[in-house]
């Protein structure tokens, strides 16, 4: 059969075949496409066309802007300076606005499905897909009484989930940052291979991994207008109280008890661990402080304790979290681990608030592990890391089982 | 707790509770994005910032370009006329170069991450998530000794897939278009949803079904250099017809058999079905035609045979598709659907190609379907009612069984 009408269709999937330099188009490019490029140094060409347009920088949001060049044909051009390996969001600044490039597959993240770029990390493979067995991740969606509307989350089930139908798993929830959704720790961070590889080397036990949004309005409470309420207004921070709490009441009386009536999990406490990156992470502390009859493993990713980390306050073993830390013995054997992390290079207040809160607690006695992720930023990179670091700290006492 | 530290993440989920003349956010748009804006007649409010743009449009791909107004606040808004119900692709274009727009999720369309509109259609629900059953979507990654790489594909299972884990399912495997990729059925289409409505109005048997990505390079293959070579080339064409080989080679080769290990299907031609749109309707028909070992239901939505669609070729029944036509009682009892549907208002070379087709094969007396879907062009409006129509087709003599 002649394919002339395939072959029509098909003609958008060749392109530039050329490779001057030793740059590669990136990993995180939509097919096809020959710009956003990464050499082995690290750097990135990108090249946008905007004829109309006076100044285009791209916009990244863990490293100084970068200037483009107009070219004659419309086209704009520029080369960076190497970057931190993993995963970089970006957007183009083109004349006051904010648009992506179309080169780049989108990823949600800054409340948009903004643009990302893979720089490679020489030797690490650890959150690559290798040649293993590899879980799935499910798309599934759940009706919520307190939100009153359906919502969508991904659930990644161990290698061989479907082939021991016997087997009982225990279960980590796992959540975004602010402006990210329940995509990101997939897209982004590939945390589905993460565990792949984990799993196949024996560092973590088989494990299903909860991914939610982390957004919930409650239902018949309509958005308030803040116009004109600036933040730390009462009435704005009155609206963020009701926002974190409606997630909380949606995770522990809705997702929770469907993921047990659904997945074959081992729906006790034990086997039952929430971590989080930046909100993600004060959202986990929240959440398994206001429920430790739900939870014993703790991890905050770049974000833990709201008002210790970024407000400032001082870590009261006697008082904070309900009171749970006043016995430190007592909380070591209730909560098997208490996790936080964060990379060297964060902005001065987050990296500050997770070291202060991790030696108040050293102070305190309270057991807990802290890591620092070098020379990495409030970027993906780090919270992949984190990952590495957490996850095979789960469950070694209490794997799946029939 | 103080919620001091989710409070000031949370904060960019407000945004403006106004809701002027009936215009509400459309459900395509990201969390808090109050444009673009739909109202009860089908028109769409769009709103973008461009502070330093002279000339700004929503470019729509299946209706006029809209031209947008530049306000003194820097932004530019448009009101579109009342638009036919379903899912638009569009993209903003802004002093001649293609942006997507902030307010809108990305749906891959185009070869990129473009934006997109759901409008409506009033009394329509068998594309919406309803209070019954719902099916799951896996993520699954495979390897193809083909293409030499992982690739993605998307496959839904249908409601209470893991409670009977005894009963085996038909499997429809249902691709995309061109431009797009395999997550066009979930993401825009909401695939899932008619298939659970179909399924629990027990219109439709429970099967499963397998999305996967219709563009596949040959591994040690790299992309021929084209410039210069205009399509339509020898060097073009060579091309495109091994991009098409390698892809029905990794469905044939290594996906079926793939999805026939780790799923529970019943593996045999009289429970498989193949269907696509516009490119995967030619694709479609390009593999089942070479596997009548392999496939038994076949349906072309807006796309079908190639040469006999969009060549302009006259059907001779004796020779098409390797003969397999030769004798129509014989192709009837051998494939059990053979379905072809195009949209009204497609462009003109598409939907004068499948009438065509339709009435070629209807001289020919070879028993098919033909479905007009009324008022919708070359867009997603047509191709999920030719889910609807084509779904409940399938398998209904060979339904799931132990």
């Amino acid at each position: 059969m002649k394919r002339l009408g395939i072959a029509i269709v098909l003609l958008s999937g060749f392109c530039c075949a050329q490779n001057p330099g030793g740059f590669e188009p990136a990993s995180t490019n939509v097919w096809g496409a020959a710009y956003p490029r990464v050499d082995a140094a690290g750097r990135a060409e990108f090249r946008v066309k905007a004829p109309g347009a006076t100044k285009v920088q791209v916009n990244f949001w863990s490293s100084p802007k970068l200037d483009m060049e107009k070219q004659p044909d419309g086209f704009w051009t520029a080369t960076s300076a190497p970057l931190v390996p993993g995963f970089h969001y970006y957007t183009l600044s083109i004349d006051g606005a904010e648009f992506s490039d179309p080169g780049s597959h989108s990823y949600f993240g800054g409340s948009k499905d903004a643009s990302g770029i893979e720089i490679p990390e020489p030797g690490s493979t650890y959150y690559l897909a290798q040649d293993i067995p590899h879980g799935d991740v499910r798309e599934v969606w759940y009706f919520s009484k307190v939100t009153g509307s359906w919502r969508h989350a991904l659930v990644y089930t161990p290698p061989n989930y479907d082939t021991q139908p016997s087997l009982r798993y225990p279960v980590l929830y796992l959540q975004h940052g602010g402006g990210e959704d329940e995509t990101g720790w997939i897209r982004q961070a590939h945390a589905n291979f993460i565990l792949d590889n984990l799993i196949a080397d024996k560092s973590s036990k088989p494990m299903i991994v909860v991914m939610a949004y982390g957004y919930a309005r409650r239902a018949g409470h309509p958005d308030p207008d803040l116009a004109g309420k600036p933040f730390g207004s009462p009435e704005a921070m009155k609206a963020m109280q009701e926002l974190a709490a409606a997630f909380e009441d949606d995770m522990t009386q809705v997702l929770i008890p469907y993921i047990d009536a659904k997945f074959r999990t081992i729906a006790d406490r034990d086997h039952r661990a929430m971590a989080g990156l930046s909100m993600g992470g004060m959202q986990t502390f929240q959440v398994t402080f206001d429920h430790l009859d739900l939870f014993s493993y703790i991890g905050g990713f770049s974000g833990a304790a709201g008002p210790l980390v970024l407000g400032n306050e001082k870590l009261d073993a006697k008082t904070a979290f309900n009171g749970a830390l006043a016995d430190p013995a007592a909380f070591s054997k209730r909560v098997h681990l208490l996790w936080i992390g964060v990379g060297t290079e964060e902005p001065a207040m987050m990296h500050a608030g997770l070291v202060r809160l991790h030696t108040s607690l050293a102070d305190a006695n309270v057991k807990h592990v802290f890591y620092e992720s070098p020379g990495t930023s409030h970027e993906w990179q780090t919270w992949r890391r984190d990952l590495k670091d957490f996850a095979p700290r789960l469950f070694q006492d209490g794997a799946s089982k029939p």
